[in-house]
């Protein structure tokens, strides 16, 4: 039987750690396609793991289309796996390392946003009028940070819908958060070390591993990352997402923003990274400061993207830099080319300029209040209401759904999937989650088509009954 | 009188330190608007370094507009340095950090492309039908590599035009082969060291420091680089333009590609990143094969732009990656999303296999060829003529012009930007040129306007006359 060794796993939970170790192998060929897997308790007692963690491990695989099941049978190795052609051969017919991404009747997992709300025909006008009207600029090599007239409108954005006053000197442009990350590793160093918060986003532990810089993961509590373990863990960067943390939908409150600067201010090495990425779909209530805003010390680097707002394939994204860090960026990365194309850029600065931007974004928030309030009604009125309770409903695209069941998450995921439902639970996001967690389900609804949100439902609560 | 420290230097020459530490006291506002800067000659006494030092860090400030000169009154820092804007002040008056660009009467440094070369009616057009027809699909997140289509295409054209036969798996797009080095860092590892060729363009020794990893300088002979060199500084990869070296504009032959082949077999963890930036445009001769076509031993990486043939302002460059590699990119670091938007992946994607592209290229090389033959005989037919030789003229969009005279390369330099040319020697290339090195300098042709060439070659002429 299939044999891994759980030594050197590093931070990675057991069950990630077992998910890596078949994923590779999948990759590499040493599973190769319609291979059956061995059932999870049998693999579980070879291994001498809980047989939860074996079926974590499955549940990931088969979300990510690596492995697929048949009921009753078991699990068996996708038919994806004939690898890259090898340089020798180049039939027509080769097939293609990616595995298909399967399309899901109801995904709650994706935070992409839906073709139908994109601003197709305003765009296809802006963009035809910066090739009419702009040829030279268009051909003209920008500044590191980008164009400077796309920055004035960042700024001018920022100034009257977030209540930040930077100029647009210290706006850094670049295609997408991922690589404004890897810019911000270069700029603070190597040697710092990086708080990030737990649980969060896989995407950013992996950005700062794979630049090799250590990290560490801070526990949160109710009002945002623990003040106590950025202490002891020594960390130098924190990077937080306070307006809506993914995926506990938290809100850091201001207290907590204040403890936070005050942290930053007691050593010249420590920064705060502040990624608002969604903050500008709050739906009710008053929103809270950007950390930016109230930053004395300039010790805050705020952090934005229009993939969110805008289009999650269109990679524009942008840093505001503390005066101290723009000027040591123009003075020592100032020979980075910037990374979005000037044609894209040109557009946008009109979208923000003609007042688009702000139409659109009313015109999604509307669009999201609606789909969250029905997507609540639809639950409240189905027989799956006597089973959940909803929480952080209120800021961003996603809320919290605890569902009262003794089915294992990883159980419960796999059964979503083969009704077409992709979900994900709150407890796939800690590295290791304690074994009697509460349920609780992540609901993103920016993705969701509308008309599928009854059925998805309906199916959702079937998953319980079986 | 100024006084910088040459201790802790580094790599820097002379002068480039002495240029940095100039420039950063301007940035910083050590050094204000209009403050005279020391004469050269008492300068240098002051520092303890030669006359030319000091006139190679001042043209290089020069150039770079950081200072300006009067003439028979000297060097005075320009008026740009009133810094950003603080985080408490936002009027409207505020000046920005980066100085303006000078405008060049004729600008031989420069490879941008010309905006009227740019086929905005045929972009515009396939830009409009990519909104029409692929609505769904641009708004769909593309895998790590790209838009499959696009690889396809790319795959197709490197088969056609370079005989380099791989699928589309092995290529990974990216926003400009700045951040496909950085990518490439993360992937071959941090602890590798990275062996380059000296003289070389300046930001890929930077994009190194800046990921803070070893790299060697290796020196080019006549063949290319020197493989006792590399075997030397205990390289793990070796970064190199084959093709077109930029600046000695050599073609590294045969003979020499398979000894760096044979270098890179030596040892598991070796390889070759291949630039092949400008092969678009040999202009007469068989092309060489690319290194990568060559290679049986999955060593060589290779990586192309389309900023050069297409638009500088355009970030669309890829990666050819040998098959084990894209394996482990896919394995390792597939988290990353393609920076790309998915808008003129789209777009390129239909000019590359509608044959735009091909007609494009066509047309360029038509038009290189015409300008460089144009200037050739301007210089043939010109007083200047008597004082020059040109070599390197065929591959790619630069040639060398060796000037008979006995003015230094900076004053020369110097002498050409108060007339409105701007113009860079070989020896600026080298961290240490030979004092009594040949006085060679760099003609780009690519980004000159036709119609200033006569008078750009008069002019540089009466730099040798006064």
């Amino acid at each position: 039987m299939l044999t891994y060794s759980f030594d050197n796993m590093g931070d990675a939970s057991l069950y990630e750690h077992l998910y890596k170790c078949i994923k590779n192998d999948i990759i590499h060929g040493v599973l190769t396609a319609d291979m059956k897997l061995p059932s999870k308790r049998s693999f579980a007692a070879n291994l001498g793991v809980s047989a939860i963690t074996v079926e974590n491990a499955y549940a990931q695989l088969l979300s990510e289309g690596y492995i697929y099941s048949i009921a009753k049978k078991g699990y068996y190795v996708s038919d994806f796996s004939k690898h890259l052609a090898e340089t020798t051969s180049y039939g027509e017919d080769r097939e293609v390392l990616q595995p298909e991404r399967p399309v899901y009747f109801a995904d709650f997992s994706s935070n992409q946003t839906r073709p139908d709300n994109f601003p197709f025909s305003v765009w296809a006008k802006l963009m035809r009028e910066t090739m009419n009207d702009k040829n030279n600029e268009l051909m003209t090599r920008p500044p590191c940070g980008g164009i400077y007239e796309l920055r004035e409108a960042i700024a001018g954005h920022l100034r009257q819908f977030r209540d930040i006053h930077v100029s647009p000197e210290q706006i850094f442009v670049g295609a997408g958060t991922e690589y404004l990350y890897g810019l911000l590793i270069q700029l603070l160093g190597f040697d710092k070390t990086y708080a990030i918060e737990h649980p969060g986003y896989e995407k950013i532990a992996q950005i700062y591993d794979s630049y090799q810089v250590q990290r560490c993961l801070v526990n949160m509590d109710g009002q945002g990352i623990r003040i106590d373990e950025l202490e002891s863990c020594q960390a130098d960067v924190v990077h937080i997402s306070p307006s809506h943390h993914f995926p506990t939908g938290l809100v850091t409150p201001i207290s907590r923003r204040y403890a936070l600067l005050s942290w930053a201010a007691k050593s010249d090495s420590r920064y705060i990274i502040e990624d608002d990425y969604d903050s500008e779909f709050r739906l009710t209530g008053k929103p809270i400061p950007a950390l930016q805003s109230i930053d004395l010390m300039d010790k805050v680097i705020y952090v934005n993207t229009f993939s969110k707002s805008l289009a999650s394939t269109m990679r524009i994204s942008y840093m505001v830099l503390p005066p101290s860090l723009a000027r040591r960026f123009l003075s020592e990365m100032s020979f980075y080319s910037c990374t979005v194309s000037n044609f894209e850029q040109y557009a946008l600065m009109r979208f923000l300029r003609e007042g688009y931007f702000e139409k659109h974004i009313n015109r999604m928030r509307n669009h999201y209040h609606k789909q969250r309030d029905y997507l609540l009604e639809i639950i409240k009125n189905s027989p799956l209401s006597s089973y959940v309770s909803i929480t952080e409903e209120d800021a961003g695209l996603h809320f919290l759904m605890k569902i009262d069941t003794d089915i294992p998450d990883a159980l419960l995921i796999e059964r979503a999937l083969q009704k077409g439902i992709r979900i994900n639970s709150l407890s796939q996001y800690y590295t290791a989650p304690p074994e009697n967690a509460e349920h609780i389900f992540i609901i993103n609804y920016s993705y969701l088509e509308t008309a599928h949100i009854p059925e998805a439902i309906e199916r959702l609560y079937r998953c319980l009954q079986e």
